[in-house]
């Protein structure tokens, strides 16, 4: 119903997360330089001078050129190189006989090189030479904050956050004091994000604002934020013409509503010059959008962009659009269509500034969805991939699930191999990077570069460790990591926080968080709702089982389950019609339930309670089976955590034994209303006779 | 979720309900006496002054005792007589060729004389030679308002309201000007209403204080309502001593504890000379209570009912106690037995001054429940039933829907006689007065007197027709009138209410409003949850269907549906008990579905839906059928009115098509919900091929 209510205290200082002091002893201790102008390189050596300081080792600031004798590491601006676009990023690690040398072109690839060598520690200067060139695979690597400035009667401070109120707001006004927010961004930069949205995509009266009136708080937030290398952006509302400028329409085709635009953006950019863009939730769960004069979404977004396009900018326009209230008696209406029958058409409309933000899954961040087609349906668009750090559907973060695998699995799917995986054609990664080999579909064409990068909604509040469940700092960590480089091994990235958040911890620490963590999103998927079906949630806040919740609104999320079997027809050949949108060779794997992958048959398929899956079981025990090794997993997860919880800082191990506690009685809440639903539903017993309610 | 939040403009006057000016022609246009000292006196003085000035009569006051010649009206006070108690509410009514006097030995009886003689019109002139006698059946008619003073985040400012904000408080304050409150005070002084207590139940912090820092604020609200004979309550908070006097526990026997209360009382009557008493929720959903110092309900009550007893004040001890965190697996635990569990073995213990506040059935103001029989198992303590005006489970004023003939049917119900309503046993309203004839009951003994009398939950805000839907005054109409005598015909109730709202409207009016509102409860629960099995409601707000939404929470509101049946057992011999409960004979005519009758089958027993009922349906085809013939009925009452609307003040008109359109769209939501669900589940098709989705 709202975002947890149950601040935590302040009392304490925020939590270190992944950069404690410790982290920096490898770096501190050694004999460093650092070479260049530019304010990020200011930033690097304020961090250099400050380990230095702290752990015995020494620190000179040169200037580019200078003759350097007997550093351990020189991190130095190399002469500029002409670049189009943002700033460079990349970076050059050079090492021979234990001397590190980083290089970058800009000086915002000086602090990733810096924060690099933070995440290697020692290991960056005793391995064997090497000569190796960083670059992101994406220079649009953005978190977007659904933070209000006012508190929402019902959505609260942070819409759908878990971790206490805003690190930026307090209910009314930004904070006086924003030191929350450079430890945040400091944060951000170590993992490479480098554009963050400040306010809710829903974007109500106050915050709207914060666009004119409330501009100057805006630049007090982006001045935190530039020291890290990020670039701030807004939420913007559609209609902001009419709500703040007294227009009387906004129709993005009337000039007086474009030239509105043109002065709002051109204000925006005085005050910020290196201001990002707007992001744009229209025609999307009541939103305002161009729907209301007869426009379509690329008239509304290409007028957004004409007006940010002289300073660079950005739209990030949501693919989010569906029918929030549509008629459950009506069957043959598909919220997962609506993605795609919205957006394809427009495909090659939208101007070269527009990036069209999807979701991975054609739902709603659900723990198990099939890949968004829109994602493979827009050759002439840039598309961003859009992910859910806030936990919303995965446990509120009061679950332990890392979504590093989730986000590896999504990231590693290819929609033109048969595999999915493995083969020649673009991953979801390629395609939201523009990387890889180019598409050559006869359905959509050759994609045209650039892409759309990444973007997902952040996790942190100004809870003590930032987002709840200390646990819930690896997905930021790792969404961060994963935009740099979406090939990462989501265990390896695991290990790096591990090793950054935690150091000096004995090794069984690690062992058991691996054990805690490696597996828990597809533990949360055994003991919610089964088979690809989705939701099953409590309405509004979205916490706890409820197998019929959302079943009789209009919101367009059914499992049709009946007294025979479950799920839903999205088949071409009797179904919405749905399974069509894929190319091939996907269309037709999910058009057959023979063929279709058990993780999602029932979003594809409405099948009996005794149909076979490919594991050999029945739906039905499939459901009993998996809800019942779900709970006994996190058992085991409560197991571990107890074997290691007392060498761990007692402040983290007394969250982490609440949160895991919660877990458990959750976990078993899912599996009973589960289980007895369906049991009453089918009327089939258990086939090993275990208690069903 | 919360009150209804469209709060109307208050642009217009408050609608005059059942006072508009030509409702007082009758007496405004004849010569009338006021004779008689007292504040109530007074008031009918200046009424009858302000109706003959309006319609041309003539108006004297005078001592009583003086000489009257030609007068049509004489309202005198008779020699005060020695009395008891509160106030002889009583008056003499004579009419000798045409000529009227009412007598009254207390100023209070002038005032309802008054009124009783409005209602009457010409008829109280034109009939036959008379002298009758009336009093009310007792004199504890009450109605608690549930009104906040913050605005509370989910409930809003008024609790379970759904007539806009409160006609006391404004988020925080008590309104400056008490206008509304005046006219309001009036409304119920014409009904006979005289007490009110003024806040919610659910006493958070801030309204706790209006005992004792904002005590001047109830000062200025009691003293609106004593101009007409009504007296004021206050919801008190178990936990005051500790959380406003600063004590360390609110222990009813720590004698630290006891002293703060005496104190509180004695600020309290020093302040308000006529105050009522305090009304507690204690133990019970959240509410603090006397359980956690390991103390009963009865030292809790006696304790406050001694610190209010120097003050003639009453202490209202509500019965809703039972567990609201209940596993939904434990079959064993039953929260329809709960406040007989609780309350039946403390029978005789409790104070003289404290009224047990028992609801009409044993879970929560449903559609339909069997009597709470708790009514008839306190032969040693002063039971009050409770009833809700306010429509929480009824349509939420959304729905028109009468509830007069729901509470006639519970006042009339006899604990003690096969037949239920015949027979020579006391009815409930005869336990709630303490009139008709002493139970001899080998299970209770003989009932002590005097009674606890009535209370309801009032319906009105501060909407323009007071209770958002005009026709909801019919309720707060009715409730007032059954309170004065519960052996009114609810038929007759409303057509005084008729004859009172729209004087002077066609007869085709009346018609038309009989038409819709008759049968309009047996219409509601026609469409909603079925044979008694009750909730089915959306969880939180209560509004619209929503058949598991209550089915795995710890609500303890169960209906046990699966593929083969539903209900709950609550047999002796086979389930909680619970109709053991019951003197007999209704204790062996719920026991068995042979005999239980179909409107409450589901609330008794767990039947196969092929269960055939006395109608000769079974209960899946009665599923069906009541809720296509509700929204059939619904569908005819919207028929009738658009016969008649424009004969009606076009504010009426407009607001009344509104609801309607908003009750059949509502009633066909629940048909379709509840029809699809059982469909669904018991896979049995309507035997008349209706659309069932």
């Amino acid at each position: 119903m709202t975002g947890d209510s149950s601040r935590p205290s302040s009392a304490h200082a925020p939590h270190p997360a992944w950069l404690p002091d410790d982290a920096f002893a490898a770096i501190g201790s050694r004999r460093v330089v650092v070479a260049g102008d530019g304010a990020l390189a200011g930033t690097v050596a304020e961090e250099v001078a400050a380990a230095t300081a702290r752990f015995g080792g020494s620190f000179s600031r040169l200037e580019v050129g200078d003759g350097v004798s007997d550093a351990d590491l020189v991190l130095t601006l190399s002469p500029p190189v002409p670049t189009s676009g943002g700033p460079d990023e990349s970076f050059r690690l050079t090492r021979e006989a234990g001397a590190v040398v980083v290089q970058a072109a800009c000086d915002a690839g000086l602090l990733h090189g810096f924060f690099h060598l933070v995440r290697l520690g020692d290991d960056a200067f005793d391995g064997p030479d090497t000569d190796e060139t960083h670059a992101p695979a994406t220079d649009l690597r953005m978190l977007d904050h659904w933070d209000n400035v006012d508190v929402h009667p019902t959505m609260g401070q942070v819409e759908r956050g878990y971790s206490g109120g805003s690190i930026f707001y307090d209910d009314g006004v930004v904070h006086a004091d924003l030191s929350r927010v450079e430890r945040y961004a400091r944060l951000l930069a170590a993992v490479g994000i480098n554009r963050v949205a400040i306010n809710n995509v829903n974007v109500h009266a106050r915050e709207a604002r914060l666009l004119t009136d409330d501009l100057g708080d805006v630049v007090r937030v982006a001045a935190v934020f530039r020291r890290w290398g990020i670039r701030v952006h807004l939420s913007v509302s559609f209609a902001s013409p009419m709500t703040l400028g007294g227009l009387d329409t906004s129709d993005p085709l009337d000039q007086g509503v474009a030239h509105w635009w043109v002065r709002a953006a051109a204000r925006a950019w005085d005050a910020i010059p290196d201001f990002g863009g707007f992001v744009v939730k229209a025609d999307s769960e009541g939103q305002p959008g161009p729907f209301a004069y007869g426009r379509t979404h690329a008239d509304g977004a290409n007028m957004l962009a004409a007006a940010v396009e002289p300073y660079d900018g950005l739209v990030h326009w949501r693919a989010f659009v569906y029918d929030h209230k549509q008629d459950w008696r009506d069957r043959s209406t598909d919220r997962a269509r609506a993605a795609y029958d919205h957006f394809r058409p427009l495909d090659g409309t939208f101007s070269d500034n527009v990036v069209l933000q999807v979701k991975y899954g054609p739902m709603d961040f659900q723990v198990r969805e099939p890949l968004n087609p829109l994602l493979a349906a827009m050759p002439h668009t840039r598309v961003a991939l859009e992910l859910q750090v806030t936990q919303e559907y995965t446990g509120q973060q009061r679950h332990a699930v890392y979504l590093g695998p989730q986000w590896s699995q999504i990231l590693g799917f290819r929609f033109w191999d048969s595999a999915g995986r493995a083969g020649g054609s673009p991953s979801v990664a390629d395609l939201a990077t523009g990387r890889g080999k180019a598409v050559e579909d006869p359905g959509t064409g050759t994609w045209r570069k650039p892409a759309g990068g990444f973007a997902a909604v952040s996790n942190v509040g100004d809870d003590e460790f930032w987002t709840g469940h200390p646990f819930a700092q690896a997905n930021l960590y790792a969404y961060g990591r994963l935009c740099w480089d979406p090939t990462l091994d989501p265990g390896a990235v695991l290990d790096e926080w591990v090793g950054l958040t935690f150091p000096g911890a004995p090794d069984v620490v690690g062992q058991a968080l691996h054990a805690v963590l490696d597996r828990s999103w597809e533990t949360y998927e055994l003991y919610t709702a089964p088979l690809g079906v989705g939701f099953m949630v409590r309405p509004g806040h979205h916490y706890g089982p409820d197998v019929d919740g959302y079943e009789y609104t209009p919101w367009g999320t059914y499992h049709f389950a009946d007294r025979d079997g479950i799920g839903v027809d999205r088949t071409v050949g009797t179904g919405t019609g749905y399974a069509g949108q894929y190319p091939a060779p996907w269309s037709a794997t999910y058009e057959s339930p023979t063929s279709c992958p058990d993780e999602l048959l029932l979003f594809f398929h409405h099948v009996p309670y005794t149909h076979v899956l490919h594991s050999g079981k029945t739906v039905v025990q499939h459901i009993y089976d998996t809800h019942f090794d779900g709970v006994e997993r996190v058992e085991q997860m409560i197991a571990v955590w107890s074997e290691v919880s007392a060498l761990m800082d007692p402040r983290v191990s007394e969250r982490v034994s609440e949160r895991l506690a919660e877990q458990l009685r959750s976990a078993t809440e899912w599996r009973d209303q589960v289980n007895t639903y369906f049991f009453r539903k089918s009327g089939i017993p258990d086939e090993r006779g275990r208690t069903i309610y």
